[in-house]
């Protein structure tokens, strides 16, 4: 017999209660339209994912609580499952899926593993549960579990598999990070074959905040093969006719466990759909397609339309240049080139030439008479003293705001180009090229912001990137003859280190034993930088994390801390 | 029988384990001089509280079991009770304490109520454990919890004292704000009531990023009367000679729980000691001496010598730059007038006056020349528009370029001088007014500043604050005539709606019930103004919590958020 799946994947937005409901209740009505008998949606669908403190509101778990209840109305002829936050009489909150069936809240399965390191937080907000039940549809049995509760071998979903469940539907927000699909896939691979059950998995997609969310939802046989999956950074609603055999359990299961779909026929009068497959991206064009998905969702679930991007001719800001004209289109990037008598005539017409490649909008304010002005006002207070990074942060600065201004003025967010070396070393200024709403490559480190930017040139039908931006050593050009190289090691040589220290946590001394003891002095100065820029990065914006530990939720450094290992 | 039991009331920083080390040694050594039987430290002293992220950093934890290792080696003649991070065969960590007594480690207590709320995160780092034991000391059991574990009525702390235990000693790192003083000398009355054990309760001071602790440590009697207490805000060993009656319940205790202090006698050699208690500070000097030390320390801690602080004429700049000179002398505090064509001679005379009661440098760098030319630059693209917010917030980043340029160029720490009520309605400039590095009064609301200036007026010899600056209504002066009345509901009217909206979590229907269905468009203003300045907050540097719920680590709510009350 064929059950007909249907995983809604779907992009909602956290606190969108309405705007939610009204993406649910049409896909309910999709999945319907193509007689599915079962249609799932991800995680917290209804609150948006993750909610955060919004959970501490009452009135927000109470008003979820309404669109739920409206929900249920209008699953005719179907079951569908829906994440939401459910609470009990004593106010506590439980990340939750509801099992809905032709309009009747027939269960309620809570999350029991509930994460609480990296980005996530869920037990400052929800208390696990362990009970949950088996659902009998014609003569399979099927159950529902969220998230982390399929990743662990002796999890909720093994024990949903050994009472019986021949079908484990999980409801998923699981955020990307470059790794985490092929983590994914071969855990649900690993469990498929562990529990002998059929896996379909529902993720969620879209951008909220530093996070981005990559559905590439599937649905795996008993075997551990793929047998479909839904698009990446992209609505979907993908199908499948599941041949599940008759249960031999079926009457042997106990009754405490079992809730039977009443009234429930597998729908006979299917035609065959075409195989839904979409192969999963590599890695070039998923990081690249993650910076697209998250930069366009921040700006437009905020309420902007148009951004505006300093460009300097450089490779950092060409890329958040291209990035943001394939999120939200190039009639609403503004490109503004702000030279001082440090930028060369190269970086100047590379930063012209960008624009007119993209073809949006190109403004030039250059900053010297400013930066004089700003010289002469403290005359007398740096009298006698030489130039420092004083004036360089200062004209980094006039930049910061002159972008912000225009802001200001006409409303557009500004977006900044700082990367991930820069940030962990704090080779930025605050207040200067921090400045702005989204940091677009803030978690990407140099070499692979080249990476990206030569992939994007490749892709279109001509580079949009000057081949110039490319080959020119990476310069701040904030004074005389200026070169990253200068107070930084080679990124080739920074970025493995980095990796290490943030991602891995690695200590210096395992990572001099890497080094064979060579390199020492770099390590030192490298870890010595990255300590020392915590108060940097607490108030730098948001962007999209795309590695597995980004200058976000997961990473609380304190900044008053005088560890040394050395 | 005495048992003289002294409670080490430390000022530890996070990560400085030498320091650390050298400081517990110090107090043990003190402790014995005194002559006393037990020494207790707070709740992670070695490595500091909290030490967020450096737990996931192996070789930190490590290095903080090293030094446990060595102040074993201190505990000649006495026994102590010394707070870290424990770690298992499998990695798992524990926020422990160690009971070391003559020269061994005879037992560890791990905390087992795990705080994951407000400004903690502890599950993220530690698992809990329910094991313990009893020490016996001569005729007397007593026992050690941590922190949270005292706090419930049914936690370790109250199964210990079932056990028999006559002595309950607490050592905690209990981060301060305005209320909570009494919320836990109440608990811990209540405490020893229920149990009728005496206990004995350790607490951190000093400043740590957001968080103060306030120390206050204290001993209390079985029936809930409050014997000894320690200094607040200031490092302090309290000493105290406890007579508890032999137990009924040593030879019947189970053995299992129960370690013999071997060799210890309670030392009768002991002269009689003052009685150690300093009365509980009253409200505004509380919060005052709270805004102090936390200054002190984020400046001290992080290794700068002087701080520079804008001088408006304002209140909150006023009051920021007299803590400033509280927490680190005059000397070390610079000022600055940067005064535009919008100031008034009032608040500019006001801010010199200030700063010659305070004889600290001051410093005039007028921003109108540089307005002007940041005017000029953007002429073309800012052509037929009028003045609006643009220009305000350009004057208030001109004015941050300034303050950042002075730090860079001297090494000065730039303090913040916004207030609550000023940051929850977004009435501050990014990049502007809120560039720094510490803002002192960041969780004071407008009308507790008053209070506050008031207060410390007050108390010195004569008023430091011009009287002037008490009485203009507050401005921003960044236009004609401007006052914050002019965008605002006065201050009187805000803060209280400020308090529901945001230490309450109250909903907007709630909050119109409470004002009998008036004051509507305010209340709806005030929440759409607090809910659009989320990305701001994100932005701002760290400050004192010195309410139940700042803008820091205990406010998680989404930047991308569609939720609408109304």
């Amino acid at each position: 017999m064929n059950i007909r799946i249907a995983l809604a994947q779907i992009n909602s937005t956290v606190g969108d209660l309405a705007g939610n409901q009204e993406k649910i209740a049409d896909y309910i009505q999709q999945a319907r339209d193509h007689k599915a008998d079962i249609v799932a949606f991800p995680e917290l669908a209804i609150s948006g994912y993750p909610p955060e403190d919004l959970l501490y509101k009452g009135h927000f778990v109470k008003d979820n609580l309404r669109v739920l209840k409206s929900l249920i109305k209008e699953t005719d002829g179907l079951t569908a499952i829906v994440g939401f936050v459910a609470a009990d009489q004593n106010k506590n909150l439980y990340n939750a899926a509801a099992v809905i069936h032709r309009g009747r809240l027939i269960d309620v399965v809570y999350k029991q593993d509930l994460p609480n390191y990296g980005v996530f937080d869920e037990k400052r907000y929800f208390k696990p549960s362990k009970a949950f039940h088996l659902y009998s549809l014609g003569q399979n049995f099927f159950s529902v579990n969220i998230c982390e509760d399929i990743w662990k071998d002796d999890g909720l979903a093994v024990l949903q598999a050994k009472a019986g469940s021949q079908l484990l539907i999980n409801i998923s927000s699981s955020p990307y990070h470059h790794g985490k699909v092929k983590l994914r896939e071969g855990m649900l691979r690993r469990r498929a074959k562990q529990t002998k059950a059929f896996i379909a998995y529902a993720n969620l997609i879209g951008g909220q905040d530093e996070l981005v969310f990559d559905g590439g939802s599937l649905i795996l046989n008993p075997k551990g093969e793929i047998l479909f999956r839904a698009r990446q950074f992209s609505e979907d609603l993908l199908l499948a006719d599941l041949e599940i055999p008759p249960s031999r359990k079926i009457k042997a299961a106990p009754k405490s466990k079992v809730i039977a779909l009443k009234n429930a026929e597998i729908r006979e009068d299917k035609t065959a759909i075409k195989r839904h497959f979409y192969p999963p991206l590599e890695a070039p064009a998923e990081i690249y397609q993650a910076l697209v998905l998250g930069t366009r969702d921040y700006v437009l679930k905020n309420g902007f339309q148009k951004v505006v991007v300093g460009l300097s001719g450089g490779i950092d800001s060409s890329l958040v240049a291209v990035v943001a004209c394939d999120a939200i289109g190039k009639d609403n990037v503004v490109g503004v080139s702000l030279p001082s008598q440090y930028s060369s005539q190269e970086t100047r017409s590379d930063a012209k030439s960008l624009a007119d490649n993209l073809g949006i909008q190109f403004i030039s304010v250059p900053i010297e008479g400013i930066f004089n002005t700003y010289l002469f006002a403290l005359r007398q207070e740096f009298a006698g003293r030489g130039f420092d990074v004083t004036e360089e942060n200062l004209q980094a600065r006039i930049r910061g705001n002159i972008l912000m201004a225009l802001s200001n003025k006409f409303g557009w967010l500004v977006l900044t180009t700082g990367n991930k070396s820069e940030i962990a070393v704090g080779y930025c200024t605050l207040y200067g090229d921090m400045s702005g709403g989204f940091a677009v490559i803030k978690d990407v480190p140099k070499t692979k912001v080249y990476e990206l930017a030569r992939y994007r040139n490749q892709k279109g039908s001509k580079p949009l990137i000057p081949e110039s931006v490319l080959n020119r050593p990476p310069t701040a050009e904030l004074r005389e003859n200026q070169k990253d190289e200068d107070s930084l090691p080679p990124y080739e040589t920074l970025d493995p280190i980095l990796k290490s220290y943030i991602e891995n946590h690695s200590s210096f001394k395992k990572m001099l034993k890497k080094y064979r003891g060579k390199e020492e002095g770099v390590l030192k100065k490298v870890i010595s930088l990255v300590d020392k820029s915590e108060y940097k990065r607490r108030q730098a914006p948001p962007g999209v994390k795309i590695t597995s530990r980004a200058f976000g939720k997961d990473w609380r450094l304190p900044i008053t801390n005088k560890y040394k290992e050395f």
